[in-house]
């Protein structure tokens, strides 16, 4: 059980400690990009950081910052189980329940869950599910379905998220209640979209004069008590705990859908790929552990280099949910700017999260990273083998990451271009202009052997550590989500006033009183 | 016919321009958000601009600093089909495919896929649909389809863009070769991805056995002799011109699938609204000049204020596809850092762009916007009224959107957060740091009245001028994509590498010649 504890909750901001100094000066000093291959392997996955900066001064600059923050202590309480959300006092213990021998009420609700997915298989039932769950509820299950169902399974699932009506009707329009699973997940079961949502999909189940339509309405919940009390049925609800946050929920029984659709199996697999990475993070040396060295790079990246955003191009097509997945993750867990004990943290936290499956991304925005005047640093993450039958789109797939990856690192010069444009005549000079790519953009190439279950499993799990080491750098806690509940509060009070006969609005600014009233008619 | 002219071809770099130091300090003077409401309308939409700088003095710099670029000048020359894509010699007549009363060769396209349509429907054919298409070949139709077919329709369509095999397979996968059209668009008939894709749809034909593989093939494209040499019989290829940008092609016969998908008066709608927005464009002083306005804000907020990146958060399930869709046009367009003279332009130029469907958003990255240490401008759009009979849905989707607008603007003070507090004992002060909201953030509304053809064709049309703007202030040639010619060259290089014997690849960086060994095998 979680122990009580606080190391995470007082921390020196960065520019008071003399270890990040160095740290920025090493970073300052080293070469744009590894001149040496720099590659790392865990949990079956490949690592090349050679496009990040890179040198032996970094590297002991990065060890230091990292003892000066205590890394051994906070990844023991991490995986521990200790309290490292100081905010709330809560535990982050998302490890315990992909570990290989879990907890006998992590193993329960495990095996429950798989004898659900058993019973409804052997019966043939549930040709159509609806997912109803937002955020952290939502991504995963989006992610495993998109990566290892692609080529579409006999059940039908549609995913239900926003509060909009539309995404209500995209829902539910054509599907038959009679042989619907309606699966709610919501951490507290109070999450205004979940219930809302859950709410209207129980009355279609009602209104097709379905025998029971509880029978077929299934919850995953920190909060069984509440979903019961909504009605669903407790041989029904499936429990996740306290501490485990909405944003590692995939671990829960909120994997229930995948299993559904695409078998326990890949579930398990996820599971054991997950428990892999854990452990390299917990067992490897600074200078071989992926998620250590991918984090002092993004912060590399961001509080030295000042590069605003990340980019994730997943070179494969079914991983394109990959990156509203790791846009959750990563820009919820770092979008803050106090440290733990409510200081300024003094240098830029996380960057923004955003990207596309390649080669669909460079026919987007690759004009931007290659030639805008910031870019980004780029997340090339691509499969070594294939699971289709057509040899020369891999290669053609495999070609354009190493191509695109190459063109950004290494850049074209002006004279490159000019020699080029031979042949524009006079125009050539100028044109010339046109084509010179800076070069020096930072990257990370992560190399799966191909997209199984164990690989995505340890994929997901490198970023969630990766993620937690640049908080701990930064000193900031990135298990709350304070600034998300502000908005909740604000959007009732309106709600109310769309609803009401008042007038009495006049605390808002105008443009909102202005929007208020004709929202109203 | 586009007549030869050359004035966006020499510009002064902006750090050069007095006009350009006036805006500035204007744009640092003025108020964070605007104190008076700063709504404007054209072709039916409102957008509310008080959430960006905004003053008197910051109005009358930019209209200057639009003189100082002779906008009325390129505006003309724009809307008039003169050669604005510099680096090309080329026009970016877009405005001419959706004029009320087109040229006769765009007339005569728009009518023969009007007819293919008719004949399509009144046959009943064409159940299924393979979009092959890339880029700007591929996210115009998706917006649309995920607008207005959300309920789903009677054909289905999948899109294939990505060179990955997997793509290909979840395109194919479960179809009947006997009743599907592949719809093949490509401005060059030469792109990659489009053309391997569309060989595998014909060998998948051709393999199904079905009579006529090529009578089921319809190719859009700039190079009809092309399309017609690859098989496709001359009667299925529609033509659009070189004049016509790859991003800009929604508005030519890539709309097809579109049309068979639901409906050509969709297509005729959108085509409509773009049209009314054009005018408005060309019309409106600049004060009240919707895209001008927006793209003033967009430039302070990009090489004033220094954010890096730009938000879209359409407060519409049926609009989530707007966001890849910006990003294309906006990024590829904006992602420059010379002048068309070949200069570098001196400030910041295109952000990076980004976003999610609100309220899914509010759960993924609001955390990053309202206290993340760099945040981004939003630009929300919404919808007046909906589509469906759930008006509690529609009124928490409307207050949601408002109240976050709310909080980014106004933000939370330290004392209010410490007043939130209380009763949290002498944790209190230390808390209420964690719930502070900086506020400030800009921010523009954008409204629709509903989701018509007619309200979304004014919307991409507004974004397109907006961005026109913004690269003639910056000096640089939104047309043109340099960037994305250099990977693809390097990439031809490494399939041929990746597919022969020799080891001569040493001309690659080291960690690009690892894996060229690798993955040969």
């Amino acid at each position: 059980m979680p122990t009580r504890s606080n190391a995470l909750s007082s921390v020196i901001p960065l520019p008071g400690l003399p270890e990040w100094a160095r740290f920025r000066e090493a970073a300052l000093q080293a070469d744009r990009y590894a001149l040496d291959l720099h590659c790392l392997k865990a949990a079956g996955l490949q690592v090349d950081l050679s496009g990040q900066r890179h040198s032996p001064e970094l590297q002991q600059a990065g060890e230091d910052l990292l003892a000066a923050r205590s890394f051994d202590k906070a990844r023991q309480q991490l995986l521990g189980g200790g309290i490292v959300n100081c905010t709330e006092q809560r535990a982050a213990w998302h490890s315990a329940l992909r570990a290989p021998a879990p907890m006998a009420e992590v193993a329960k609700e495990r095996e429950r869950m798989n004898e659900f997915v058993r019973v409804a298989d052997s019966e043939r039932r549930w040709r159509n599910i609806i997912h109803i769950g937002i955020g952290g509820s939502d991504w995963g299950v989006r992610l495993s379905l998109a990566a290892f169902g692609y080529r579409h399974s006999w059940r039908n699932v549609r995913f239900l998220a926003n509060i909009d009506g539309h995404a209500l009707e995209h829902a539910l329009s054509g599907m038959d209640p009679h042989d619907t699973l309606v699966v709610i997940a919501s951490k507290s079961f109070t999450t205004t979209e979940t219930l809302k949502n859950g709410q209207r999909a129980l009355e279609w189940l009602q209104a097709a004069g379905v025998a029971n339509p509880y029978e077929q309405i299934v919850a995953i919940t920190a909060r069984p008590a509440t979903a019961s009390h909504w009605g669903v049925p407790q041989k029904q609800i499936f429990q996740f705990w306290d501490w485990v946050g909405g944003r590692f929920s995939l671990w829960s029984a909120v994997s229930l859908t995948t299993a559904l659709a695409v078998s326990s199996d890949v579930v398990a697999g996820m599971l054991s790929g997950a428990a892999a990475m854990d452990q390299h993070f917990q067992e490897a040396p600074i200078a071989s552990n992926i998620p250590v060295q991918m984090a002092l790079a993004g912060v590399v990246n961001r509080s030295v280099l000042g590069y605003g955003s990340l980019n994730i191009s997943p070179y494969d097509f079914r991983l394109g949910n990959l990156v509203p997945y790791i846009q959750q993750l990563d820009m919820e867990s770092l979008g803050k700017s106090v440290t733990t004990s409510g200081q300024p943290v003094g240098v830029a936290t996380g960057a923004a999260v955003w990207g596309l499956a390649g080669t669909d991304a460079q026919h987007t925005f690759y004009q931007w990273l290659h030639q805008g005047s910031d870019g980004a640093p780029v997340d090339f993450i691509v499969c070594q083998q294939a699971d289709h039958k057509q040899p020369e789109h891999h290669n053609l797939l495999l070609a354009n990451c190493l191509a695109q990856r190459e063109a950004l690192m290494r850049g074209k010069t002006y004279e490159q271009a000019l020699a080029e444009c031979e042949g524009q005549g006079e125009q050539a000079e100028q044109l010339a202009h046109h084509r010179v790519h800076s070069g020096g953009r930072p990257n990370s190439l992560i190399v799966l052997p191909r997209l199984s279950p164990f690989s995505l499993g340890a994929l997901l799990a490198l970023y969630e550590h990766k993620i937690f080491v640049q908080a701990l750098i930064w000193g900031i806690n990135p298990f709350d989500q304070w600034g998300v509940e502000y908005g909740k509060v604000l959007a009732n009070g309106i709600l109310q006033e769309l609803a009401s006969d008042s007038n009495d609005i006049n605390h808002h600014d105008v443009s909102t009183q202005h929007w208020i009233k004709i929202f109203k008619n």
